[in-house]
């Protein structure tokens, strides 16, 4: 299928770590929110929330203390908190799912736009501590950080062949 | 961000779950494996794994007769079903967002193929039993069915306004 597009922005992709010193417009941060919004959910519930923070906000460095990535969380030009709304919920996997559909959305937007993006998940370790740093409600839970910014590397990464993930020939 | 396909992708895809009695190409659904292959997974781990039920298989019936959705099921040219290996499992909530971030690369994928595709979550409630039907080890979770084909309506959607999901303007 060459020459298709979103086939090859899903195959390109990468984890983005390292940002240079320049900005992320408010334009572009709004079209991969927007790529967030549009994600499919069970029941159409859409149970995420979403935070920003942008460079010069302290609380980016009030996140970067709670995680072992918060050299990438420092240099991002802006974050992007993902979370749930326990109100909204309908089922703990499904509703996992959905935000993995935002997330991967959100990430593909950013690709698509030339910035840098990461899925920061370990930072969910400390995901209640973070809610408190933020101040927002305990019915909130964090489901992932991505930290975007513009790209200083090329990213690589590497995925089994599909052969080791089918369960038969087809 | 006018002509972005990736970005139209993801704002235009819809479920569809009326299908043409059309076949869809094995190319085409191995490019929609590819992409979900190429989906992000907590540490890389890739738990994910996948069958692919062509129509005229008899299990497809056997699918069918496990959701309300049957009708749906019986009607796709293909389905794709995609699972957990819960020997690969790291972190529930993080395996069950790379399922969602898989399902949506799979999804997109369909829709940039001009395929019409539906996530079908409510038959994970009888997810043990898929399992046993398809005569699979009890180490797979079912995530979700994809039901594959060529699309015989337009779908709609809706969508909460981005306003009512940020937790805070910026």
């Amino acid at each position: 299928m060459p020459g298709n597009p979103v086939l090859d922005a899903i195959r390109h992709r990468r984890s983005i770590r390292k940002f240079t010193d320049q900005d992320v417009s408010r334009r572009e941060v709004k079209a991969v929110l927007e790529a967030g919004r549009w994600a499919p959910s069970g029941l159409n519930n859409q149970p995420w929330r979403f935070l920003v923070i942008r460079r010069g906000d302290p609380r980016q460095a009030a996140v970067a203390g709670l995680t072992k990535y918060g050299h990438v969380v420092e240099r991002a030009a802006t974050l992007i908190c993902v979370f749930l709304d326990k109100d909204a919920v309908y089922s703990p996997m499904k509703d996992h799912q959905s935000a993995g559909a935002v997330i991967q959305n959100m990430l593909l937007a950013a690709h698509s736009l030339d910035l840098g993006a990461v899925w920061l998940g370990e930072i969910v370790n400390r995901g209640d501590e973070v809610v408190r740093a933020l101040d927002l409600p305990d019915t909130l839970e964090l489901q992932a950080v991505i930290a975007l910014g513009r790209p200083d590397q090329k990213g690589s990464s590497k995925r089994k062949e599909l052969g080791d993930l089918m369960l038969e020939d087809f």
